[in-house]
């Protein structure tokens, strides 16, 4: 019986239909309201035809929802509007608990906002408020929270490999290098050359090289769970495929070791799977899943591991991770709604 | 509660594979056995590694397993070997419940089976008592069957559109053109050159033309829908995707008669969508999942139709299609497992 | 020894550049200038970067171009602004040689023109004189040609097809149905939601079902070549990949006589290959190439016959006929910089 | 006129057909024969239609073909044949030049080439003889050479982009990482299952992590041009792309003096270009052709670059700088037949 009631900030993009698409199977909520400012008006299913067998409230502006219904707000609104948007919805209804897909609420410190994005926070006490929400990591502070900050799809991806062997000293924080490739869904759905199919299939390149913004989240986790200041290397790539985040990490370090504290802290979690040693990681194996799958092999020179790690940049990437989210919040099962398998081929 | 017992014979090719997936979603079934012969000994999990979170029994010889404690049998074996290996099930276990994905028992008709296989059927009082699963069209017959022979692919696609205007009248029988396309999980997972990725990506092409054997389905279904002679013109063709089937179908006929049968005929069908008149499905709003969507176009020409047709070939042209069968067979709600929506993008 | 000095209008989109790629090649060719409106001023290699190594002018503006010592102009513009542009520029130099490739003078009826797009032609006195460029089909007429009006991508691909057997006599005209497929290029370089790789990689549809303004061309030329009013039935679908258009063309006639037909009327043309009798073409083995290669099948049915074609949507389709009619209007050897074979894998 | 005659040994994998697309267009040389054992007997074209147009030899066995007449020898057999090949080959016709696209004769070292490959040298007199065929770093070497072994698709990628700057002494060889991404095609035309389209499509993964063999070219070729032991870490990974190598390499160096030293190195160079500091190369923008570009970009972290590398796997990487060496070899300009641009889209 659906019990909760669930609104969506920006339902018309790639990550709005995914929570919609996992949503729809969640046995305790019912999507009450969805806003997209341009699309405003059009039913849900003429934007996305694949969910035309829902039964699904019709695209309203974001200012048309009446949020003293909802429970539960999922944002996945572009980065700009975000910080007035949510501070606007928590100022009308204190109670709401709300999942941020945005980057806008990731860190902490204010002088790293700043520095990374270009401006000031809008909405500073909310970013003091807010919790990163890598589940798995931050857990126990996601149980409490009343905003979610839902983290990137590269540094989720990145980051579950990375913080255990970091957080128990296995790892030489001065020379991280982590080189990502992501899918093309990840620069979501607005119209650029850049992204056009005859521009993106066949062909790989790098993005962002030496500075993309998903750098400063790295910084900010894999620094709290050294202890110390750590500041990797990260390069991103585009591959010419939808769905799918690859991290390869070279880190010196005991391979053996490493693999020891992955797997050790990951023997519980439902979404974590962690190879056998040796054993490479694919993408297509969680595609469309909210799984991650973690390898860690070692490199001929002695002392160097590489750490292989994957998982879907719509869902553990994003979406899956902010319903995982929504469950912790809500005290629910974990797994709930997020039990579907990969889809392959 | 999962009180049904499943044994899946052939488990290690895509439509087994597939059928794990499902029925792990599926709250009434558990999966007591799979049978792969060249991988007997494998946890499934090794050759699948996307399942490696289910607990799967390990793969076994077909002789292996022990039929007298299960409910279902679906059996994905490659022609040939399908016709002895359900003889012998059925009978060791005569009160087997089995739905078959191979091509072995879809044509009734034993004259017509040897001209398009080139040789006598194996076990032709199975070949009289199977029945043709196209579920949406003879539903009341799968619902008393013990032995349902799943459709092709290509003709779930092409049927579901054809069959309400063709047992309508509304079609000129003598003059149907059905231009398929599907994607390249359809051609199974055995090592071919023609099947590489180099070979099959940035390409197109057309196969089996003038005598594909689904043909004879096609002529087996539409004539006994037409209640005359049927020989419709197919032509198949290899899309560079992983999944997806298209049907572009040319009629004489009246563009909106047709649209208005097919639209009532399915006004009831959970996983068959009608689209408004005019407008064009496309392969990518149904991956994944076991709908069917349906367009009807009126061509410029007075009194000819464009009728278009999509599913995606694994779910509704295979697997899913054959959990829907056994929900059919057992008086389980048809939609049971089979919730899941199509993955976009 | 380059002495021919060649412009390009609307060098910015994926055309041009394919006409820079296979111009610079050509032994007689010095391309002089290059128009593109909103990137006039950046060098071309900064817009195409794959053409860094060549020693290309800047683009400029369409109106900055000095014509006085241009040979032959290419143009490349968008439907709309070319008939103004071709009109002033011959007006300019009337002993300039254009090969247009935009559709604007295509049809060479004033009254089928205004009934596809919607208009009345601004340049009318052109388009009496423009010669439909089919080389092999219109060979007499482009040779004497001031102004070659470059057919379409989909008609060239069937009408190769189509017009030996029409021409003949060999087909019922009344029941010609051509199913076409076409890779993503031909969409174009403009930034559009529906051309985003995510939506088009992983999925098929059909577009402009019933009415595609290349159906003109298909009418023009077939009623031509039948000595009868002719209007086929065409559908055109998008499959997810770059290049390659792919016909399937369903007629009533003898399959035997219609590729006898073909093979004759083709046996001396370096562009067009007619396959062995019952063979099927593939998009891939003429991909990056000016050739085109055609197959009859018969189908089952006595007297119908399915003829299959395939081209380069770029090349034979566009840039590579355009320069392949410069080659026929000037008197070189037609095949002068079009001997690159096809890119396979 | 063409005045070399030329033969392939194993003229119908990837690398001979794509010697076979370059050749045709060398004014220089006649293909006078062509191997293939399992194919031996059928007509080129019909293993790749894609030729069809041209008039080449018959395929027939290796030992077929009478070398008396013969120039210059392709050899494109898989490892393990070639040593016995060419020493035969060499030893009937000692004026013969070779270039071997295999790894046989890569490795100068015995022992190295014993650890690696797992067994002795079977024609160690050539192994000593045989030149590394990297055009741009050997060229001295390559122009007096008997037989010159064509690098590896990998290693050609990343040598071009790392001599320089280790040669002149401005990278901590210590440290060295190199992550490399490949298209499909690199790994041949063999029938298996971890190759099918619906394997690798839509997917992304490492393999060979720790231990691939192209690492020994590396070791090799950054060690001679150091001049002290270097054993870099190198991890290959697969993209759902037919051709393409992406190599990045993450060094710890000053960005700005190796962009120095590659733009310097390579300024005279028709084949390799450096960007301008700070931009990233792309492998759609070499697709096809036989050109290298590299690209220098400064990390955050003071001190530490990123080397990008780009080239088409079956041209600059395999055939492509294969006929370049053969053009150097003969004393031949090195770009002839070699001047095809890229393919994009």
């Amino acid at each position: 019986m659906a019990s909760l009631n669930v609104a969506i900030y920006g339902a018309s993009g790639y990550t709005g239909t995914e929570l919609v698409r996992l949503l729809a199977l969640h046995p305790d909520v019912r999507i009450t309201a969805l806003s997209a400012e341009s699309n405003a008006g059009r039913p849900m299913a003429e934007v996305f035809p694949q969910l035309s067998t829902l039964d699904l409230p019709t695209l309203v502006k974001m200012d048309d929802i009446d949020l003293s219904g909802i429970d539960v707000l999922f944002c996945a609104l572009p980065h700009g509007t975000t910080q007035t948007a949510l501070k606007a919805a928590l100022d009308t209804k204190p109670s709401l608990k709300v999942v941020d897909l945005s980057a806008d609420f990731r860190l902490a410190d204010p002088a790293e906002y700043a520095k990374w994005y270009g401006h000031e926070h809008l909405a500073p006490d909310l970013q003091t408020e807010a919790v990163y929400g890598l589940t798995e990591i931050h857990r126990d502070k996601v149980r409490g929270a009343r905003l979610v900050a839902n983290p990137g799809c590269h540094t989720s991806c990145g980051l579950l490999a990375l913080i255990p062997p970091v957080a128990a000293g296995l790892v030489d924080t001065d020379t991280i290098v982590i080189d990502n490739k992501t899918g093309m869904s990840g620069a979501g759905r607005s119209a650029k050359v850049g992204m056009l199919f005859s521009e993106v299939s066949e062909g790989f390149h790098a993005y962002g090289v030496g500075g993309h913004r998903h750098t400063s989240e790295f910084d900010q986790e894999l620094t709290l769970a050294a202890g110390r200041p750590v500041a990797p290397t990260f390069t991103p790539h585009l591959v010419p495929m939808n769905r799918g985040i690859y991290s390869t990490i070279y880190v010196s370090g005991d391979a053996r070791a490493i693999h020891t504290a992955l797997a050790d802290r990951y023997a519980a979690e439902p979404f974590v799977t962690v190879l056998p040693f040796g054993q490479v990681p694919e993408s297509r194996h969680v595609r469309g899943s909210n799984f991650t799958r973690i390898g860690v092999v070692a490199d001929r020179r002695t002392g160097r591991a590489i750490i292989l790690s994957t998982l879907d940049n719509l869902v553990k990437g994003a979406s899956g991770q902010a319903v995982q989210n929504m469950n912790a919040v809500l005290g629910l099962d974990e797994t709930t709604g997020l039990r579907q398998l990969a889809l392959f081929p």
